[in-house]
């Protein structure tokens, strides 16, 4: 619940003082979408341009990240510590497309599905292609900023 | 801003106006963390049984999984048709364990990570074994029931 809302709730509860005074107005989803659509691409752009200190920001303090193959990562000084494969391997670079984003009635949880393609420059060799499929649970901060409270991901290249 | 303090600023706000006018009263989280365990749970419950209709069951009409090296499925239509690993390999056996689960706060949307060692019995060889990350979110129906919303999964063994 943001403190606009609150604001607005209790503007409505004033002046109606009456039988017919309302619950919470409508939240503005099409908004709430939009926001968090917003700092799903700002993550992957921190992301693509190897950017670490904006995207380890970009997490809770509660965070829990589920790399593949590796232990769970929990809480935002294990997140500090992770290494990010796509940032410190030499040579690849991403192109992530957000797939489908959604966000709580109350606008205070969220998530999004992305897929990027991973393209990885070898010495000598034909470059090396990767699926990503990046999924993120969000919360909301009481100023309103979205932080990553779950990342996990795996790949949808066929094994093999 | 919880729903809790809007509730009771609500009340302070009401008790100086109309005694009929209603706002939503604060949620009890705990039970709404219950309720979402409970799903998680017993769909856990199912897949160790594989019992596929019930799985199947608890998938929301516009969920999405996203299994590992294969293409996303999308729709209860496609969940229909999905084979299930777990349930359609022989000899699997399932064992999980559930991490963490957060419900919004409105009661609408939640989450869950569940850990499950996985036994695969093979003729004349040790016991296959892996280990499962089962990460989904949920969809409160309106009649309170819980549906999964997407189903994104990795394996925790390392590789090679």
């Amino acid at each position: 619940m943001s403190r606009l809302t609150l604001g607005i709730g209790a503007l409505v509860l004033l002046a109606s003082c009456s039988p017919t005074a309302s619950s919470d107005p409508p939240r503005d989803m099409a908004a709430e979408v939009a926001s968090l659509s917003e700092a799903a691409i700002a993550y992957h752009a921190a992301a693509a341009a190897k950017d670490a200190a904006t995207v380890v920001a970009s997490y809770d303090w509660d965070a829990v990240m589920v790399p593949p193959n590796e232990s769970l990562v929990e809480g935002i000084t294990e997140v500090q510590d992770y290494r990010f494969g796509f940032i410190s391997t030499p040579g690849v670079s991403l192109d992530f497309e957000l797939l489908r984003v959604e966000v709580s009635e109350n606008g205070d949880m969220g998530w999004t599905l992305a897929e990027g393609d991973i393209t990885i420059e070898q010495d000598g060799a034909e470059p090396g292609q990767d699926l990503v499929r990046d999924f993120h649970v969000w919360s909301r901060q009481p100023d309103g900023r979205w932080t990553v409270i779950v990342d996990i991901w795996n790949s949808g290249m066929p094994t093999g």
